[in-house]
């Protein structure tokens, strides 16, 4: 029996501009993103809050997913509402609208049934409500988090008492290097470790990710796509196929934290193929499992 | 016994600004980059040209590589001089001065003893000269070429006319999206391998590189390193670790393909340790071994 994992962050309503085309208010936002991708591999508890426009059937396809939905709370008013475009490269999006809406409120409090959860990510929220969550489990295994630039800016010192209290640091490449003052991810790593973290994770996008440890570097890259349609939630779902696996093994090693890092990678490279979370209302474990043979086909220099 | 190898390129005299310091009139160009890093895999035919001005030291330099140099032609003149200067993230640097001197004329004639070398590559020159050593050549095995933006934007019938005689293509990651007209590398490679070479590889800097063959995609991250001093001949480096390693083995296939790349992976790691060809003063072929095996510690997710 797998442990279970327990996520905190945003649900969201999505407008995406890609230069494939666009969709209008679809579901996004990170905690729900993390969720369905870790729901492949393991029980999920999500946490998060929606307004009382949010659709049965948006729940209904969580449920299908088999995600436990007791910590999904509904306030009076919208949904969180985001709207950006991407530039022609992917890399590089501009936020055209953003409507925090009940989000603003969002003081997140976990279901008694929750508490026990052994994995747990905090996405990127404000890193006080981070710690807040923190408080609020009985002895978690393993504590990852994401963040961004704004509270890597504005809010430092909460940010640096939260890592004290997070093994497993997932962010992108120039958050590390905001965070740790150098662009160089072997000197950001050194960094990172020492703030508290015992593994940093840097997101690379399309040139994939590396795992530092305080014993172990690891790099794997993104899995070769001739079909990009719409980055969003790839590191979300990262986190999520990382988070999920982890929670499968049930121990953290090197071998099942590279596993981890390279299912991340799979569940994040099935994502952008389609808008949204389109790809994952099909998807299976077995298709996992055949990406995941092909990325080892991918990588692999030893053998015949 | 290893096949040999043959390359024609550019010699020349480097002054490099990064922002770890400067290096004054150092020996480098293309053809010199990689006729060092080949030279730790399989013997070397060096073609290029050089001024009256250049040093006794350097073709001794060379020769202890064990480098052949009967095809380094010395002209009347200067040797070619680059001065340039990279911004603070390495990946970009501008030309602050460039004197082509000799290399303006240069006129590529193989001696007699060149002509039967299996393995061949045509450093980043103008097309019509690259062609001009094809043609000097007597049925070589397998043949690598590099080029740039400039002949892809101004002599691009001649580069078409030359792909259709090459093997593999070892480009960077925006020359790839300029010949091909787009910047997704799996739909750039599909139409390069139409143009002609049966394999291209695409050297993506601090991210690594792409292999990509008709039936066979490889790709392999590049080693994080705490200490990059100096990009220059980084890719010269790689394309010669790359075709030593082919030649070394004799064979091409998807195993052989595959540890070249990772060979000049290794080779490109140690170039930029330090400014110039300085760190090849003293590396040694167990060197290479030993980072190869580090190669292998920080991709593998299959053992235990």
């Amino acid at each position: 029996m797998s442990d279970k994992v327990c996520v905190v962050g945003s649900v969201a309503f999505d407008s995406i501009e890609t230069p494939e085309g666009r969709a209008d208010d679809v579901l996004g936002g990170a905690s729900t993103y993390f969720s369905v991708a870790a729901s492949f591999f393991a029980p999920v508890n999500m946490v998060g809050i929606v307004g009382s426009d949010f659709p049965e059937q948006e729940k209904d396809f969580l449920a299908s997913r088999g995600i436990n939905l007791d910590g999904l709370v509904e306030a009076e008013g919208e949904t969180f509402r985001w709207h950006g475009r991407y530039h022609e490269n992917m890399n590089v999006r501009d936020t055209l609208d953003l409507k925090l809406n009940v989000f603003e409120h969002f003081a997140p409090e976990l279901p008694q049934s929750y508490r026990d959860s052994e994995f747990v990510f905090l996405a990127n929220i404000q890193p006080s409500l981070q710690a807040r969550v923190l408080e609020q489990l009985v002895g978690p295994k393993f504590v990852g988090a994401d963040t961004m630039d704004h509270w890597i800016e504005e809010s430092r010192d909460e940010l640096l008492a939260l890592l004290a209290n997070v093994d497993l640091l997932s962010i992108n490449d120039s958050e590390a290097a905001l965070l740790s003052g150098t662009g160089n991810m072997v000197g950001a790593a050194k960094r990172v470790l020492e703030m508290g973290p015992d593994h940093l994770v840097v997101k690379r996008g399309e040139y994939g990710a590396l795992q530092f440890s305080s014993d172990d570097v690891f790099a794997v890259p993104a899995f070769p796509l001739e079909t990009v349609i719409d980055p969003t939630g790839a590191g979300d779902t990262f986190a999520g196929g990382l988070f999920g696996s982890l929670a499968e093994a049930g121990e953290i090693n090197k071998k099942s934290l590279r596993r981890a890092v390279v299912y991340g990678s799979v569940v994040a490279s099935f994502t952008v193929e389609r808008f949204g979370m389109e790809r994952f209302k099909s998807l299976t474990r077995d298709d996992i499992e055949r990406r995941y043979g092909a990325f080892m086909a991918l990588t692999d220099f030893h053998g015949d």
